[in-house]
């Protein structure tokens, strides 16, 4: 995965876009994640409208999935035997162009000019091309496409082409395409078989400028619709065909255009799917789809979707002054969470978001605890929405725990309907914490909002039960003291331990904050059968919660006995040796102190009230020295920390790392799709690192410092029906409440009253301390200006 | 795996054979298992000689396998994606015969009488049966059968057929059959594909009565023939014919019998496999056996047999008197034990023998630690060549140790030709103490033998190579204290913990023994790179070892930690929810106290001097109450342990369990093979439970004690180069030379020296002390007496 060459970003920094000036073919698959548009129900892959070249077809619908066969050697108790797999769904974006007969493909002829652009406050993707054929014909050819944030099920492209020199003969064909062969279905045959061609043509409709598929999987039982209907200008004669069969579906446009004549050519896709709804039903409402989008209009949906991100820019966008390359991938990232978020509307918010295929477009516990924070703060009903998906698995969650013998409810760790998918317990079952993320992302989302009807029709349950989980996995020893063993927590080259101390903590939240939401909604939680003994029994085991620490050394292991592990040998390990799980084994990861992501440093931030300012500071420089940041999780946590203990130079470093990670293709996957929490780490490394926000108990804190690298910090936040902006520089901090009643805030650990009147606070000087050393050769790529005075850009980095 | 109804014995309880007088057809499979017969190079289940009925038909050829795919849901680092597996290779023991056109088959007609018998001093199979066909011919049927424990390569059937009544027509077909199809396959169609037909036909040539047949496997390369030749005498007139396909060789007789006539036929049986020699080497090899069989005749190969085993039984046999069902057990344990490992001649013996397919035909650390202890003091020389074949496979394993970033070697946790096959680490990989396990051996080996020769060429490389494994596995801690961290010991219900004190301390016998046998050889340890201060950094290792102790319980913790952890919910557990494995989660079993087999006790066991006899006492009521002996490996080391703390009835009991695992096919899985390491088990707790025999610096110690239950025992034992006889009864012990010097015993501590003159000593009563309990429902099943004075026979369990 580690290549020796530097990463390059191909793209221009610029603060409200992401713009290529030329096509690298080589990193095609790398543009289709970062142009992938999306709105969380639909997702498409910045794919050229011509289909090839390409680095990966993709278009998704969210939770539209195949089962495959999950194989184990030998197999266990337990293991799931089946899986879920996000599939690639009819392709709508093909628009095909001949030009005097000869197919549009950039790889022939010559393009003169080229620039794709994510416009991130239009919501859009343009390409612009002005490309002369192999037999010397030029065409410009101009598009933007659209998923729209307001219309649920509806994409579109507006595509131009206009003849440059000569008169040209134009054909356009405009296609719907399912089952499309893709590269690399791995070694398995059962898989590629299952995944090879996955979509059953139910029904194929063409009518006039229309055509509409149906397909349905073989065996998730899953049924699709797409349609497309179009609007097309032309200077001259036109002529208009369709035709559909099972797997295409085709509209061809033939023209003749004089030079500087254009056919313009509108293209509205229309997606559902359902595992309910009747072929019937589910054309029928494509074909509504479609109408609703030719009735808005594509000006209208451009101006929906303008407006739709201008109110969304207005209480979440960041300023960042010093660094425009984290200016730009802290919108970029922002931009693209919302994309995952926004429509997803009570289905899960995947990993890669809906931008690529990896993972299998699983959801994992980083929605819970990088991405939601994020939308708690600036679009909270998406939160909403992705917990309500959680509860609305519950009862698959309450099953999976029965089936393991457990209380309450255990969550899967990889899922995309609700259904454990994870073949590998050590790392999978056993990362039970997945329960308390969410139960901490339903405590923040009720502190954020104060969404009653929320909190008693879903948060409560969702509380209720991950509390009965840790109840009961843990137990009272002689002592008293209440352990959790042989669980794994977020550091993945640690596995089944006793007492993690991130998962005791977090298991700890989990019982308070269900018996307080019990406390708090008295006949909800009688109706879930929770006694008031049952409450207590939280809040006991919360008070008696067992958190290792090692007195000699003066800092938490990650689990008990952690700190007795043989360090591992760092100086013997070459940089071609990371990621360190594809070339180690997990038996000699776990046995030593390595991690892959600090979870004890992950602690800190979400538990910060469990730990002293001293103590902060000596875990964070432990394990600095054995975290080699394998996981694309690492470097936000670490930012957050960094800040807090007073390392900001370094914090600015881990920013770059999490923040680039995708524009600079750091761990050299982003060809697989969005590192969507990694893009989220920018926001926290800035908002909770330099900003020092933390929440909770109805009161804003903040501590805000700054790198030297940056001058100034502004960043706006939604709590509890206020919008608020925070300015931060060097010496100062200014809290402005543009909308909503006062509200108590805390400014460097002091409490202030912010009204209508701007605060302007003295940001205190920070005391220096020797900077923390990293593994050999695992150090951050440093943010530091080059001698013009741009940031030089992050290091080459192996990560996942 | 476990059903409700008892376990029901269907062999009449004698001495020296295993006598079945009604055929099972429900039991087939488990009775083709227990009517194996083997020379540790070919063996032949126990089909009946027509083929069918079946349960599994099997023929195998020792280490002859074929690849399989190991997939793997979620790939890691080090994963084997390979297996091997141990398949059915070509049938000779098929004889069909029809009589009137009627074939013989048991399920039609009626069968007039059967019987089977296992000879367990001749050595030989028989069958005698008589049979009413549906047309009303009656024939009796007789065979004898034997696989040569003198002639390697050799098996040989005698087949009689006599007409009862009236005159009838009968034809013999005799056969070889390749590739026959055998019941279920498992659920992966690749490994289906694999194994379903594994055998490629290269050549088959008939020639008068004779056929050979020459196949090879598709993937792993290996080539096998089988021939069989036929002596053939019948009182009238005769036809035989002989033809030949690729995968079928017959020899058809056909005659006709006046009533009391009989037709008798010798079918001579050769089989070869080499990975290396070409097909008409093998070819030749396999005519060239036919031919020496002919030469020894039937009735040449009967004596050798007798005479080979009357020597093994005169150094090796087990007196016990009081428990008939013991006896018995006792002998058909050490005749399985002696058939699996006599003739496999540098190659591995398998955890089922040759006996069934069970566990893919591998090998596991069952061999070295319960198996060859049985064959080093009555058969040293297959001892000596198991692990010779160990020491083959070393290049293998220290390439395994390469690949998992360790020094030294890392022999696999289970195999057939020395790669890793465990498609699951924390139970395979993770399993270091398989490397001292075949050191102890090596250890024991030569003190019971002095073989220097040995020694030199193939014990001091084992060693070494184990030693260093050890030596770079563990780590000093700021203490100073050695730890081995994060592996698994033989208890499967726990993993991956740290400082396994059954490893632990086999891990120091094996860095002493590997620095004392480099002390003896300088030489050929300055070969093998071992420097002074290399040896010293083993002896420091071993003497800094941790040992961790709950002082609180006063208890060996199994591993550091687990006496912290919750105790299992025996209570709470269904009689059917045994074996926990496969209606638990490893999550749960890892997580809790509870024990599948306890290393713990087993360590005492091995390592008895590293315990005081209160900690024995302590440790084993401690860890008695959570087994639950899901492992068919447990209860003979109870039966040690529970003999030595003076817990007589209750080691009783467990013998019972280990030595009638087959017999009364107590795991339910005898269908797939005999399960050798628990017979060996019979003969340990005997031997070294009521015999207290323990060796190890040339000294041989006995603590003998009786359990009310058994009157007198008598077991001979063979110790560098002499032949001895220790007989016990409930007060006296009598220690007898039989053949070599003078040698230094102790009995119950005290040292005696025993020459020419028998030692006959008074045994100490034993002090009355509570029997430990058992889980609920877990208690060994009791070896009473009943009202007429039979032992009861053991009750049901599901076991693995």
């Amino acid at each position: 995965m580690t290549t020796p060459d530097t990463p390059q970003t191909v793209y221009a920094v610029e603060p409200w876009c992401v713009r290529e000036q030329e096509l690298h073919l080589d990193r095609l698959a790398q543009s289709e994640s970062v142009f992938a548009l999306s709105n969380g129900h639909i997702g498409l892959r910045g794919n050229l409208e011509e289909g090839e070249p390409h680095g990966l077809p993709g278009s998704y619908l969210n939770s539209f999935y195949e089962l495959r066969p999950l194989p184990h050697a030998e197999a266990g108790y337990g293991y799931p035997e089946s899986g879920q797999t996000a599939i690639n769904v009819t392709n709508g974006k093909l628009i095909r162009l001949l030009v005097d007969d000869e197919p549009f493909d950039v790889r022939y002829g010559r393009l003169n000019h080229h620039e794709r652009k994510l416009d991130l406050r239009a919501g859009t993707l343009t390409r612009d091309v002005e490309w002369r054929s192999p037999a010397d014909d030029t065409v410009r050819v101009t598009s933007t496409r659209l998923v729209s944030l307001t219309h649920r099920a509806i994409a579109a492209i507006c595509y131009e082409v206009e003849a440059v020199e000569g008169p040209v003969r134009i054909v356009v064909q405009s296609e719907l395409v399912a089952n499309e062969s893709l590269p690399d279905l791995g070694k398995d045959p059962r898989v590629a078989a299952a995944l090879g061609h996955p979509l059953v043509g139910e029904e194929h409709v063409s009518n006039g400028r229309r055509v509409v598929l149906v397909h349905r999987t073989k065996h998730s039982g899953l049924r699709m619709g797409a349609g497309m209907s179009h609007e097309i200008d032309a200077p001259g004669r036109l002529s208009v065909e369709a035709e559909s069969f099972p797997d295409v579906g085709r509209v061809t446009v033939a023209t003749r255009l004089e030079p500087g004549q254009k056919l313009r050519i509108v293209k509205y896709l229309a997606y559902g799917w359902s595992s309910q709804r009747s072929r019937p039903a589910l054309h029928d409402q494509v074909v509504a789809a479609l109408a609703d989008a030719r009735l808005t209009g594509w000006e209208g949906l451009l101006e929906q979707q303008r407006a739709f991100l201008d109110d969304f820019w207005a209480g979440a966008d960041v300023e960042v002054d010093g660094d425009p390359e984290v200016q730009q991938a802290v919108r970029f990232g922002l931009f693209h969470i919302l994309q995952a978020g926004v429509r997803a509307e009570r289905r899960m918010i995947p990993a890669k978001g809906l931008t690529g295929p990896g993972y299998d477009g699983h959801t994992f516990w980083d929605t819970e605890t990088f991405v939601l924070p994020v939308l708690t703060y600036t679009h909270a009903s998406a939160a909403a929405d992705a917990l309500a998906w959680r509860h609305m698995t519950l009862p698959l969650a309450v099953e999976r725990a029965r089936q393991l013998g457990l209380q309450g409810a255990a969550f899967p760790w990889r899922t995309i309907r609700g259904q454990e998918c994870s073949g590998y317990w050590p790392a999978g079952t056993a990362a039970f914490h997945i329960n308390a993320d969410i139960a901490d992302a339903v405590a923040r989302y009720l502190d954020a909002t104060e969404d009653r009807e929320f909190e008693r029709e879903i948060g409560l349950e969702l509380l209720v039960e991950t509390a009965r989980l840790w109840r009961g996995l843990g137990h009272h020893d002689v002592h008293g003291g209440f352990r959790i063993d042989g669980v794994t927590g977020p550091d993945e080259y640690s596995a089944v331990a006793d007492n993690n101390v991130y998962t005791n903590l977090m298991a700890q939240r989990n019982l308070r904050a269900a018996a307080d939401v019990a406390m708090r909604n008295p006949d909800e939680a009688t109706r879930l059968g929770v006694s008031t003994e049952e409450a207590a029994s939280w809040r006991d085991a919360a008070a008696a919660m067992l958190i290792p620490f090692d007195e000699r050394l003066g800092v938490h292991p990650q689990s008990e006995n952690f700190t007795n592990h043989a360090r591992w040998d760092f100086a013997a390990t070459k940089p071609d040796q990371y990621p360190m799980l594809l070339n180690f084994p997990y038996f000699e990861l776990y046995r030593k102190q390595v991690v892959k992501q600090a979870d004890l440093v992950l602690a800190m931030h979400l538990r910060g009230d469990a730990f002293t300012d001293e103590e902060k500071e000596r875990n964070f420089a432990y394990y600095e020295a054995i975290n080699v940041r394998d996981s694309s999780l690492s470097a936000q946590t670490q930012a957050v920390i960094a800040a807090e203990v007073g390392q900001l130079d370094l914090a600015h470093d881990y920013l770059g790392e999490t923040a680039l990670m995708d524009l600079h293709d750091l761990a050299r996957n982003t060809r697989d799709g969005l590192h969507i929490a990694s893009l989220a780490g920018a926001w926290s490394a800035l908002v909770a690192g330099f900003g020092g926000m933390r929440a909770g108990d109805g009161c804003l804190a903040f501590a805000p410092r700054l790198p030297g690298g940056i001058s100034r910090l502004s960043f706006r936040l939604r709590y509890r029906g206020r919008r608020m902006c925070v300015t931060v520089s060097s010496d100062r901090a200014l809290y402005e409440l543009h909308e909503g009643d006062p509200l108590r805030i805390r400014h460097h650990g002091e409490e202030h009253e912010l009204g209508e009147e701007a605060l302007d606070l003295p940001v205190p000087a920070t005391p220096s301390r020797p900077r923390p050393v990293q593994p050999a050769g695992r150090e951050p790529a440093p943010r530091r200006t080059d001698p013009a005075g741009r940031r030089m850009r992050a290091g080459p980095r192996g990560s996942l």
